[in-house]
């Protein structure tokens, strides 16, 4: 379910929509699976760490396949939360261990954070949560930067800086408005905002999961990356369509997750107008 | 020598520096010969003539090839004046043959216009100047547009829009730099100034060149896309890095070709500066 863009690079590595991989051509690049618990999280332990193991031994066993056939393995492509995908949450486990992997192969660990970073999750970037073995090798964003972009270690550094380069890099108008993002993220505590309001708007997604059973499920996030499965992509459709009636404009990832992508000035005020409107279609639903 | 950008489609299609291409993998897409004409054109018909030939046969051929071992032909990508590759002008002849070939063999015919699109020719697209059989079937555009995109074909079209949609689409902020840079080009004339200046400023290296046979070969030039030979790119070189201390300054391309790449609101005087400049180079060379 992984979302990398759509250039053609991107799109080998993208496995999100078919449509968006139809009719272009790809290279033979490999994708294992990302991990896919069982919620709540506490009650499947035993199960979710299997998850974790047979992950990270696809992980494995596709890097010793390649290297087998003689082919080098330049790196392990992971978003910290697939979003697209079905707003996947690996646990730290299992992103510790798969980026032990990479070192321990001697590969590059890549982290994209177009979705997750600048501050989503209530830290600048997401991969911070995870408390990793030092950085990851390379961390991608885009959009919420205000312009695409990667940072890298110093071992990922080409000889020629020229390499990298495009035109559209350090975009100066880009840089300014980028500018005004960040101080007003320091100024007005935007990422505290993101931390309180996200555990808000989740507790109150329990709730209503507890309330009813049979149309959400798996409430689960991180900051502002918050979501809920609705069983099947008709209903997970049909809510959206309620809510947005109700003025409530929310968006849907992997088969039936309704998602919710609040702006990090969204307070508690607006998640309770959220959840309101959410409980209201349910029990209309529930009639 | 074709430049297309970086990413790993348009590296694919990119023949220009090897550095770019380095390490990258890439699809099995052929390439063809672009045109490389002897100089003064009015000299060398016969020559130039029997160039075209030979590459429309080799497009021709390419075409063939793929189709007879049951592979689809997308398109042909082709720059109205090869520029990275050392500033190429096609002939009108070329180009009308091989949109012909593109339509007989009914596959797109797309021309990318970054380096010399929004003016640099006196008209907006350079491949206006080749009175073609109906428009291109696709238009890339690029920086001097401010924002990255394409002009299509109602023919190429998706069926579902969303699929060529991307982040920076219609980025709003572009847009209202670009409507001022095409404003200013309207008001003050701008595409006036770079035919004639241009037509100067070719003049000027043709007299340089007659004085300086030794040093400087075919000039050439369509607008602001102006250039001349060197014979090595050790003398190119020097040249540029003379020009610069004048405070010049001018980029290569190609091997030996020093470019010339006004701005639009590059006047005739400016242009003698530039030449009077390359005239004092050329005369400290000649001792």
């Amino acid at each position: 379910g992984a979302f990398h863009g759509r250039t053609f690079g991107a799109l080998t590595t993208t496995h999100s929509k078919p449509i968006h991989k139809l009719d272009i051509p790809a290279f033979d690049w490999p994708i294992a699976s990302f991990p896919i618990y069982k919620y709540p999280l506490e009650e499947f332990k035993t199960e979710n760490e299997a998850e974790d193991r047979r992950c990270l031994e696809e992980v494995q066993c596709l890097i010793e396949q390649r290297e087998n056939t003689g082919k080098d393995v330049a790196g392990v492509v992971i978003e910290p939360i697939q979003c697209e995908g079905g707003d996947h949450h690996p646990s730290t486990n299992f992103m510790q261990k798969l980026q032990a992997i990479t070192k321990k192969a001697d590969v590059g660990f890549l982290v994209d954070e177009v979705q997750t970073g600048c501050g989503s999750t209530g830290k600048m970037w997401c991969h911070e949560h995870y408390h990793l073995d030092g950085p990851p090798d390379i961390v991608t964003f885009s959009k919420k930067m205000l312009t695409g972009g990667f940072y890298l270690s110093k071992k990922y550094r080409p000889k020629q800086g020229y390499r990298v380069f495009n035109t559209w890099m350090g975009d100066p108008g880009k840089m300014l408005l980028l500018e005004a993002v960040l101080q007003t993220i320091k100024t007005e505590n935007l990422l505290d905002n993101v931390t309180k309001t996200g555990n808000h708007l989740l507790k109150g997604l329990e709730d209503l999961q507890a309330r009813y059973p049979q149309y959400l499920n798996s409430a689960r996030g991180l900051g502002f990356i918050v979501s809920v499965n609705c069983f099947t992509a008709l209903r997970r459709d049909k809510f959206m369509h309620k809510l947005r009636k109700r003025g409530v404009h929310v968006g849907g990832c992997g088969v039936d997750v309704l998602r919710l992508r609040p702006a990090l000035n969204f307070t508690q005020h607006h998640a309770d107008i959220l959840l309101d409107s959410l409980k209201s279609v349910l029990a209309e639903e529930a009639g």
